[in-house]
């Protein structure tokens, strides 16, 4: 009965004081005072002994709908050990460490406990301290690794200084945290004027404030720019916090919000060898109404279709929101040199170019993709 | 006013009749007697010209945020060669196709039209007729590996036969779509009984109707299976459609069916190097409230958290939609001998495996992940 089903250890918050079955379930009392109740079937579905989750993998192969739905509590107490001992009528025993069952109680209190202590966004404008990082340091320490990476999700833009100008030293960089997201523009992408450019990114106009591949399902979580050369005259950067912008759009003009956040519309992504098309809401909202992420760049952008009816007063929404996007208040502008490179939130903080003059000098930046998935996990292992 | 910012062709549906414009827009009347109202900014905004969209890459360089919000038409009228021309009150002009702009008209007619062309989902059960197709042909033949990516989209469950059983040989084999899709599993996984296994489909047990990595926020979209040796006893691959089971117990079990499309579950893929984790509902709903796809793998799932009062019926809706995908009704169940693959949308075809012997003879599987972005760019450029 020692396997636990997770890698993380669940520390004792309160030990428990005692237990009584109900009706379907049992009702224990934390010494705090608490009071969490566990159904019956959460209970089994939960077992972590040996026969219910394999040790190796720390993967169920017990399975819930395998119990009868009416599963039955014999016998419950608490152990010498501080665990919850259930003993089922069916002759299966389970013992469950106070730690880790106060860590997944459904009690309302437990519940909201736990999402009160999710992560939050620190929202940004023109004022922002950007965290800045060595190179040298993310690459050897765990410590540094580890603060760059909340500050990638919790701000999401960052700067590496010190960083080698040869190409691809992207790679070890973004390995540091998982594998790269592939793209039909590459492993890594070379950002520089090309005369036969499959995207204006590799032009040297000016590109608005957009996010990457929103012709995508799933837009590519984390951006890397990396500055091998930077001599051209132009090419600045800018940044805004897309979730600051959708926030401000939230108050001053709740309509053109909702509008926004309700309106899927069609982005595209089309050379000769490949046509990609994603449809979805310029500020698509979670499931509790936040804002999950803002999907916008024009120039991917297919011809709007919607009601008729709601074609005008979109089209407002829709001006008014890139309008902000260029309004002082938001924009962090700075000039890349060589040997730095931005990291940012690529679903939450749009990016723009400034036009560079490709005759004054030569500008040659290479970027690549990885995703909140591989964030987050790489998080949740440095923080075990 | 050549370029037009797509790389497919809009036949001339019918031509334009007339064209008369009115407080905020132009409305045009077609031969075959629609009328279709367009708006002043959309029109405006959908300029084909060249210096509204960039002829080498094919993308706006116009923002349509750039313009007066009361942008105003001078005249209208329809071209000799059949265009219809605007020309504004800023001095510009632009003419637009009348292929392409039947193909984008948004007036109810035609946006019914577009909805009732998208390709549609052919649901099957037990006694599905398996799509087949020769590796050879898919591999040299455009017009079969469309037929074949087609079957892929619309059935989601294929074969190939004739894969040559060298390791590796997924490879040339995917990217005839585009390029895989990594995850911490690697590029290729390798399916085979291990001693120190990180997933328990990396053991020979019995592993229950699931999709792939449900514990990341897109689950890969197609997955591929090939066969380089199966001389082991047992190890049966079976196969449901998981969208025919939602709308079997959306009729059969409403309650039960809103529950799994309204409460999102947590899953879980972890091991000593990687701790990944989603929540999302089992039956995520599309904006439209169709099935977008199926979620679920008992053995990567957390303890269910939710409203005490709502875990009772939602274990009961939980082990009755795991109870459905075993019901014989439903299951296509086969043995893959080497040199066949299973090439399925593992976003809606639940698969399974039945425990095999290790001991009785080798048993090896490659797979890999295209996603569905990569599926559905590819079926369109073969269509242009």
């Amino acid at each position: 009965m020692n396997a636990i089903a997770d890698y993380r250890t669940f520390p004792l918050i309160s030990p428990l004081a005692s237990a009584a079955s109900f009706a379907g379930g049992v009702s224990v009392t934390w010494a705090d005072g608490r009071i969490s109740p566990f159904h019956n079937l959460w209970l089994r579905d939960n077992c972590p002994c040996g026969d219910c989750v394999y040790e190796v993998t720390r993967e169920q192969v017990f399975l819930v709908a395998d119990v009868p739905e009416d599963i039955q509590v014999q016998a419950v107490t608490i152990g010498d050990d501080g665990r919850l001992v259930v003993q089922w009528d069916d002759g299966h025993a389970s013992a469950y460490h106070p730690g880790w069952l106060r860590a997944h109680a459904y009690d309302a209190q437990s519940l909201a406990e736990r999402e009160a202590a999710r992560p939050h966004k620190h929202r940004w404008m023109q004022g922002l301290s950007l965290p800045v990082y060595d190179h040298g340091a993310v690459m050897q320490d765990d410590d540094t690794l580890l603060e760059w990476l909340l500050a990638v999700r919790d701000v999401g833009l960052t700067q590496l200084h010190g960083v080698p100008t040869e190409p691809g030293a992207l790679i070890p960089l973004a390995k540091r945290i998982s594998f790269i997201r592939e793209s039909n523009f590459g492993v890594l992408f070379d950002v520089r004027s090309k005369a036969d450019a499959d995207s204006n990114a590799y032009t040297a106009f000016n590109l608005p404030l957009h996010t990457d591949l929103p012709t995508r399902e799933l837009q590519p979580g984390l951006q890397f720019l990396h500055c091998l050369v930077n001599d051209a005259t132009g090419g600045n950067s800018t940044f805004v916090d897309g979730f600051a912008i959708a926030e401000a759009l939230r108050i001053e003009a709740p309509a053109a919000y909702r509008l926004l956040c309700e309106t899927p519309v069609e982005f595209r992504n089309k050379d000769r060898h490949s046509d990609y098309r994603c449809t979805a809401p310029v500020i698509p909202l979670d499931s509790s109404g936040e804002v999950r992420e803002i999907r916008l760049a024009n120039f991917l952008r297919a011809p709007f279709q919607m009601d008729a009816q709601r074609m005008p007063d979109y089209y407002l929404a829709y001006r008014r929101f890139i309008q902000m996007t260029r309004e002082p208040r938001f924009c962090f502008t700075r000039r890349l040199e060589a040997g730095q490179l931005w990291c940012f939130d690529n679903r939450r903080v749009l990016h723009a170019r400034d036009a560079f003059d490709p005759a004054s000098g030569d500008r040659h930046f290479q970027g690549c993709y990885v995703d909140r998935d591989e964030l987050l996990s790489r998080i949740l292992v440095l923080q075990r």
